[in-house]
């Protein structure tokens, strides 16, 4: 029997769950609000962590590695950025466990080991880091410093979701210092269109890239890059940042260093990051109510071949054939799995690999060798067909391509579609409700508008397009003038 | 100038210190007992992860992610464990900082944001993993679980030194599941097996198999099998361990599972590791006076050239021909660095890349052109020479191989030289003194003796051969009865 799932039309949250759980994707764990991420999902983070990584290098970024914890006085030294994170801090306050008196076998937390300073669990590495740059400065010749970290951080959330909110999460923080403003700015722009270009070519997960309003601006940060994506419930997904830090954290670390003339001056800093909450927009992003969608580019396993027979003899003849095909795909650098394990019926398998989303299925069975031809069915549109084994390396290689393209063109429709205007504040709640996706709207530029903007409509703010078009208009809320649209949406 | 380094004759200590921070590999960091894995020493890692990732995989195994904190009572569950990492745990206890009312700009601990059940930091995964598994296990069906993790973890030590005993650090877990006794035991000799094959075949570091006694035993396995190394000072170094758990973590945990014949059974269980700490040992195995010695398998830099020039003119003829020499070495997958800075002189460069490790240095300036060669340096031996650039990607290639199998034989050749027997306490205790090394010796088997001798000596055994001859003897310190010879020595 194929494990049933909860329909998008019936509960949205729980079909996301659903999938997740039942996709293998990640699990929940004994420790409120952290999860376990299962091989499928981890093999999945590990290819999207792969290209990533060699884009952040062909950008000349090295990895390197800061400790887990922070002190509290350099935690609260960057005051902003401490208090941005405050509420959400795990506390480290002791370092010894020992043996409870009052309990047999049980522990207690030793009260004589407790530690003279709190060590904060890092949500965000800016701290650490800053401190420990002020060690590798001195000159503009130690400039730039081009690094990123992959790493777990812990955010004290209250309200958790798999994988889109997590207590813990893994992600990866670029932290670099340069001698100009102008060049800090400049990495930050290029790390969004890293984030951008990843997005849209490896996730095929369209993406607008733009910059916060001052109430979502990362705390700490002069400017707030962002790339947001659209989830098919028609909210948004804050996907990726990259933050121009300007000279805060220098000026809090009293990071300096030696221009050519020998004069002082503050270091520019920039951070960016990307998290396994992009697993979260990707299944949000491509799948349907038979399961996970997932892009070839980063599905662990591409395609997926089940063989259809009764008996030995039959099984020995496809297994020699398909040996060979399985053999050809590897070659061609396609990840390829034939499962020729006998627990389970073919019908079963077809919908345990739509379930996780497998891009391509190949069934094979004594007719079809017959025929020289295999069916491959397609899981993004789920179309079927019969293909001649002649050349079928080149065949699905291309599908996966195929593959690819569509579900980025699918996306970017669904997404252009879902980008409305709205001229009146009836209109902006109107499209909120009913339509949902982004709302193109005027705005006077105000934190307090936004603010009630927020209260009236749980929408925020997504970004500022960088292409934005400016034009004269007033404020949806208030009517003072605005000189551009700004993209509105109720966000995860 | 170049950088001044201790000798190892002067403090062989300091020595590797300098080496660790000169060399660029880590640093000191604010957090006690935790360093920052700089980006040449995380090269080094990311290299080392690379090669040790393919083997777990070419074995079977999947990655996966579990969470950063074990609750106490289930850290509390596997007594022995429990026991054998309660006095180095850091504790998470609160989830908030708040505005401290007594200190402007300060935060302190929320009082109120106190957790109801106390979180401990990772030492290591066993017991949430086997919580975890507890959901994943009813069947014979379920079996094995072959799942590596690769993460960080925290043991609170009170001494420590850069990787090669740090607060926090950076490793792989692997976490098997299986049906039966002996599938889990050939699964733990399995992994030692790996492990062996990466220290010698990578890291050229040659290590003898063997398995601990009961006073060095992992706490909570039943048998821990483990690679030793030897250091250049005689110490030796536990360089990797695997551990067959028995059906401790499945008792403590109560995951049973049932079999083919509905029976129901608990689970058997193995648990391996290595950590940055072979970082450490690495350095200290290959290492001399005038800095780092890498093998070329996993340097960052396998070929460092530096252009010889004065003036425009030469460095433009010397850049066109080494740029295509980059681009050949490239090609065949050499890791090669040009370094054309002007801010250093060639005999700056020349030490810097020394004390660096790096096992190939070409130096090439306008006569070599003029003659068609350059200059080879090797690091190892610090042999240099004129070689012709024809068919010179191939003279370099053969070079790493031969560099890296020069640094196995050596290592091999001084470890070897330093086992030896010893039939008296009085003999015993002069090669510690003096020759230092391990020193194989017969003992009662019981860990009284062990606890004594470590007590009178400062050596431990490090481990019991796997491939050990039996031979019966008398113990070394209570001249009892012995079966074989194990093997002493002092120990990092």
């Amino acid at each position: 029997m194929a494990k049933e799932l909860t329909t998008r039309a019936d509960d949205y949250s729980q079909w996301y769950n659903d999938l997740i759980l039942k996709g293998e994707l990640a699990d929940y764990s004994a420790v409120r609000g952290c999860m376990v991420i299962k091989p499928y999902g981890y093999a999945l983070w590990e290819n999207m962590q792969a290209a990533l990584d060699k884009m952040f290098k062909d950008t000349g970024h090295q990895n390197a590695y800061f400790p887990l914890f922070v002190p509290k006085s350099l935690f609260e030294a960057e005051e902003k950025n401490a208090e941005g994170f405050a509420k959400e801090c795990a506390i480290v306050t002791h370092y010894r466990l020992k043996t409870d008196p009052d309990h047999k076998g049980k522990l207690m937390v030793d009260p004589e080991a407790k530690l003279e300073e709190e060590l904060i669990v890092r949500p965000t590495s800016e701290a650490i880091i800053w401190n420990t740059y002020k060690t590798w400065i001195q000159s503009y010749r130690d400039l730039p410093i081009l690094v990123n970290q992959w790493a777990n951080v812990v955010r004290w959330e209250m309200r958790t979701r798999l994988f889109l909110r997590t207590a813990e999460f893994l992600w990866q923080e670029g932290h670099t210092a340069h001698a100009t403003k102008e060049e800090a700015i400049a990495e930050a722009e290029q790390m969004l269109n890293v984030y951008a270009d990843f997005a849209e070519n490896w996730m095929a997960v369209p993406v607008i890239k733009g910059v916060k309003s001052a109430n979502e601006r990362f705390a700490g940060a002069e400017d707030t890059y962002c790339i947001e994506a659209l989830m098919q419930d028609g909210k948004a997904l804050q996907a990726g940042t990259s933050h121009f830090l300007g000279q805060n954290f220098a000026k809090a670390f009293d990071v300096k260093f030696s221009d050519k003339n020998n004069k002082l001056d503050y270091v520019w800093a920039t951070s960016w990051g990307v998290s396994t909450r992009l697993i979260g927009g990707l299944v949000m992003t491509h799948s349907d109510d038979q399961g996970l969608v997932l892009p070839p580019r980063i599905a662990p396993i591409q395609v997926v071949i089940v063989p259809i027979f009764k008996g030995e003899d039959q099984k020995a003849l496809l297994d020699e054939k398909v040996h060979a095909l399985v053999a050809s795909f590897k070659a061609a650098g396609i990840r390829v799995k034939y499962d020729d394990s006998d627990n389970q019926r073919p019908g079963w398998k077809f919908a345990e690999y739509e379930l996780k989303g497998v891009p391509v299925r190949i069934a094979v069975g004594p007719r079809d060798l017959e025929n020289n031809q295999v069916e491959i069915a397609r899981r993004d549109t789920k179309e079927k067909s019969s293909v001649s084994m002649d050349g079928l390396t080149e065949t699905v290689s291309n599908l996966l391509s195929e593959i690819q393209s569509n579900l980025l063109n699918r996306a970017t429709q669904y997404r252009n579609e879902h980008i409305t205007k709205a001229d009146t504040w009836d209109e902006f709640v109107h499209i909120l409700d009913t339509k949902a996706g982004f709302v193109a709207a005027h705005w006077d530029g105000t934190p307090e508008t936004e603010e009630k903007i927020k209260e009236l409509t749980k929408a925020t703010i997504r970004c500022i397009p960088l292409d934005n078009v400016l034009e004269a208009g007033k404020c949806i809320l208030t009517g003072n003038p605005s000189t551009q649209r700004v993209l509105f949406a109720r966000a995860y």
